[in-house]
């Protein structure tokens, strides 16, 4: 699938992004809008501590349509109680009245520091007249939603005469379970809220939702659709297959800038009697801190591919079936590591994705999961991050 | 409980190691023995791939019964298919005929790298005449089985007439699902071997069973406990209680030696509605990469504790009946963060031992686990562990 050199926009929606002092410096305010009321769909974190704005994102994608959303970085508004729930509604009425829609057309959401009352007034004066800044460009939003990550993310691809656009932030507390942190994507194909929802738990599945940089679950994860029909109707088959390549494709954007991340690590279980056998495997790895750090070291310690195997102790695991390879190199066989040669070891793990395959031997199933490397980066990153 | 200043051994039980070769220097092979025959009791790992050891180990422990104990560091013999098992006999077989007992008296641990042969010649060699070496000071074998330990780890209690003495190592790969890597228990009490399977597997439910360092379930972890009798019987409840203490005790100085680590982290989830919740919610924030970041830094950023009891997608739980204390004091309160001074909360956080309490405020189960800080020492000792 060919994506677009340059990301751009489905017909009719447009984006702004603005730094309004929430954070030092940056973009921290973001705005996406259809010019046309579009069908919608979502999935939200299954974190047992559901932010406001997921709280409130439920409420409104009841309806199954938006027109737009907003999104501030620097204060997620979590564990804020009532005043939270208040200030999310807030946030979406501003934001209505900034479009000229209802306030239920709007999905809010926000991310960063958990248990801070979100500076509400400040993003209410920040919307404020920036509808007439909208651009085209989907990395202008991209840019408004970013905390820890390195570089804005977006990318497009066509499918017919139609086009679907992503835009996503990720970087750390993400295992998501639905979703990355916060993933939006827009087309201008004509589709009804329930197939864009189908379609989207279907591409979720193997993608956001099989990615981990570090288990952390957070309390946010959004991952919203929005279709507002101006290039008609497309071949859905061809559509929801540019989705799912999509949503890997960012899946793979995110993982490979995680925090403190240098490569991109993404473990493939093969031949699995099951599937939940297969993403378990795959996902046991790819959170493995052990396997982590060898990948990070460039180290071939591949012995540790077994360890987060047999890790997995209810997962249908025959040691003598079992075989695996870093990069093309088979490294284990029968559950036995092979006499390889260690610098062509050491080689096939400097590069910049990392491609680990288990191989069951004992089915048909497969899954993939999409991490990182664990580096002194990430404790950097994250043993102060409340305070700076 | 009052654990002896020095640890000593019960009687009829001394210990030895050796600096044979097979790392470039520190003691690498250890040799614990009874005078007169013990009854026994262990429990090895869950990984699906033990290791040789453990596979012959399960096999030694089903007569109940142990003249001794012999360990090897640097290489683990596992993932080595046929020869590893004969590799692992072998070594039994020459601790057994240097002790004067039979092969399946000795039950043979081995840990290291994972995926290379044992070097079964040196060891033999290695194990002659070590049983004229047998001293009396268990830190002497404890220093026999460090690998990446940064002090050796050994503590004794006397319970009536009897004494229990505990010899382990830990640092990483350690997500015990029965046990530290490794740890070995000693008494001169009478007691028969079903007694001691029993009250050893209660105790270590309790201890190292809520261990983590890394989440990386080891393919070697055994902890045996040998009682020789030789103090004749005890008191079975006072012994069961300084067994369990004397675990728990153990457990946290293998947590707060994890690699890498500065801080002993420990958790404790209360008012849980079942024990299995508890256990859960405790062993989530004991694993979270973004609550060990944030003990490490001493940065109050406490709301990743709501995000990481939430993220036990089924455990009972209630926003608004959770709270949180840090070191005692409270935090979060009702699911959201109480307005506290973070001067004091960043002070709380600056000790050598963090105590998270969650009260999740729905049940009577509580539950207590054990583990670190998460530190830019565990990503260097793990990034080259293979190689260096």
């Amino acid at each position: 699938m060919q994506f677009h050199e340059a990301p751009r926009f489905p017909q009719g929606f447009a984006c702004a992004s603005r730094h309004i002092g929430l954070k030092p410096e940056g973009k921290d305010l973001a705005l996406f809008v259809s010019e046309v009321e579009a069908t919608a769909a979502a999935m939200f974190t299954r974190n047992q501590f559901p932010g406001a704005p997921v709280i409130l994102g439920r409420e409104t994608m009841r309806a199954g349509r938006l027109r737009g959303i907003v999104v501030n970085s620097k204060v997620s508004n979590v564990a804020t109680g009532e005043q939270g729930l208040i200030n999310a509604r807030r946030m979406a009425a501003a934001a209505a009245a900034e479009i000229g829609c209802d306030d239920d057309r709007v999905l809010v959401s926000s991310t960063g520091v958990i248990g801070r009352q979100l500076p509400i007034d400040v993003i209410e004066m920040g919307l404020h007249g920036m509808t007439e800044e909208l651009r085209s460009d989907p990395i202008v939003g991209a840019h408004g939603i970013m905390t820890t990550d390195t570089y804005a993310k977006a990318l497009s691809v066509s499918v017919g005469d139609a086009t679907i656009t992503w835009v996503a932030k990720g970087s750390g507390m993400i295992e998501p379970n639905m979703a990355t942190m916060l993933a939006y994507i827009f087309t201008d194909a004509a589709l009804s809220a329930e197939t864009l929802d189908g379609m989207l738990r279907t591409s979720v599945r193997v993608s956001f939702n099989m990615l981990s940089v570090d288990t952390d679950t957070s309390t946010s994860d959004t991952c919203a659709i929005m279709a507002n029909g101006l290039a008609g109707p497309v071949d859905t088959k061809a559509f929801a297959e540019a989705l799912t390549e999509g949503c890997i494709r960012m899946t793979e954007m995110l993982a490979r800038d995680g925090e403190g991340a240098t490569r991109l690590l993404r473990v493939t279980a093969k031949r699995a009697k099951t599937v939940t056998d297969a993403r378990r495997v795959a996902k046991s790895l790819v959170n493995s801190p052990l396997i982590k750090t060898m990948v990070h070291g460039a180290d071939p310690n591949v012995g540790r591919i077994l360890m987060a195997v047999g890790k997995v102790f209810d997962a249908n695991v025959v040691p003598a079936k079992t075989s695996a390879s870093v990069n093309g190199m088979e490294v284990v066989r029968g559950g036995a590591r092979l006499d390889f040669d260690d610098a062509k070891a050491r080689a096939a793990l400097t590069t910049d994705t990392v491609d680990i395959v288990v191989d069951l031997g004992v089915g048909g199933e497969t899954a993939t999961a999409y991490g990182c490397d664990l580096s002194k980066g990430y404790v950097d990153e994250n043993a102060s991050y409340y305070s700076s």
